[in-house]
């Protein structure tokens, strides 16, 4: 596996599938990275924790950074490069130019320019690695979607895959910040996923998980029409952590 | 020359030089493609009244179409493949990501909404086609730096090159616009190139191209600081149309 950190040392050619990743890597990923692997000739990851897509400065300075840990997980799963920039090899000084997402609802009104940020740094890696896919996780459904909007607004070329959310044994989705987590609020955190399993079939799946969530404050519930399927989403916050997670009530998410 | 009108039926190899316009082709156009002719493999016009663009419906209703004449021209000027997209093809329903420039005043703060339609329409089509050259004329010098400035905030890859004004023997800019002058009107618009030129090395060039405006009302006369370069730029009303003309005062645009 090569590691580069410069724009202008990345060189490639052939059919190369791209995962965006911000680092603290875990086996959610290693599902994109496989079938990575299995789709295409060259697999790329990035590992760059986007300042652009942070609307809280502490929730940046406090997201989990393991560069040993991660390198050792991309290169097991045969990724062929990791793409790991500065901010400042991402955002030089003078830089002003955004892409901007229609608005969207739920992770969009509640985290503002999150979207943005999500949006013009896969913009950006997609124009400096020219992927034919990348690849995305269902736990960050709208993320996907909103990449895939973009993808075809602006005629990228770039087929956007959503793969499905990776959990552990007891439900969890897995995601960078569950390290972050105590014991005690690890255990709270599962009412999350109970919550949203057992609002699938409800007559109205908001309230249904709205009332199943065991004490648990949330930022939203939300359905959400995700390009033709209906997503019940929802963040909640558990001490200083935030969590999303989401499940699909109709149609399919691909 | 071979005209496409779908994006599907567009497949470009090798060395391509894009000149994107509006069609209402003129000489300055001309320069534009017999230059990216010199320079490239295969040159590629655009041709498209982009909707987006305009803040203004009337102006956009009123806007010069001839595409008989716009395709002799850009064939005899060896254009090789020219691209003429419906608005449709280009914003088909559920369009909603866009590009979005920094501030820049002048044009930016006269037009709402202009050089976000200028940045969106102007990735697509670099995605489109490809290019590794595109041409613009200084007329548009704000078009041109913040098209240029896009493609190095988000790494396209693209070389925005900016050809010098080109002009009638009058000194009046050639414009597609200039078709919808009167005589008269044509006559009182050269008080636009000759209050900019009189006010080069004046100490308030500002000041001084306002003196000599000769009864022309501005919408804006602004020194601009463009990619290293200050640039004189106004635009003002004459009747029902609207013209642009800027100088260089200092520096070099290219």
């Amino acid at each position: 596996m090569k590691v580069v950190r410069s724009i202008s040392e990345l060189r490639l050619e052939g059919d190369v599938g791209l995962v965006p990743t911000m680092g603290g890597l875990h086996a959610g990923h290693v599902f994109l990275f496989e079938t990575a692997r299995a789709e295409s000739d060259v697999v790329v990851a990035s590992l760059f924790v986007n300042p652009a897509q942070f609307d809280d400065q502490a929730d940046l300075a406090r997201y989990p950074r393991d560069e040993e840990h991660d390198f050792a997980v991309a290169q097991r799963a045969g990724v062929d490069v990791l793409f790991t920039p500065t901010p400042g090899e991402m955002y030089p000084a003078g830089f002003s130019t955004w892409v901007v997402p229609g608005e969207t609802g739920a992770e969009g009104a509640a985290r503002p320019g999150h979207f943005r940020g999500v949006a013009t740094v896969c913009l950006k890696l997609f124009a400096i690695v020219g992927p034919a896919r990348a690849y995305f996780g269902q736990k960050d459904a709208q993320q996907a979607i909103v990449v895939r909007r973009m993808a075809r607004d602006l005629n990228l070329g770039v087929d956007v895959r959503v793969l499905p959310t990776v959990r552990d044994e007891d439900g969890l989705a897995l995601s960078s910040r569950n390290v972050l987590l105590s014991p005690d609020e690890r255990e709270r955190a599962l009412g999350l996923p109970r919550a949203l399993e057992s609002a699938v079939g409800a007559a109205d799946p908001v309230a249904a998980a709205r009332a199943q969530l065991n004490g648990l404050e949330p930022d939203y519930v939300e359905l959400l029409d995700l390009d033709g399927a209906t997503v019940l989403a929802a963040a909640v916050r558990i001490g200083s952590t935030r969590l999303i997670d989401n499940v699909v009530v109709k149609g399919a998410l691909s």
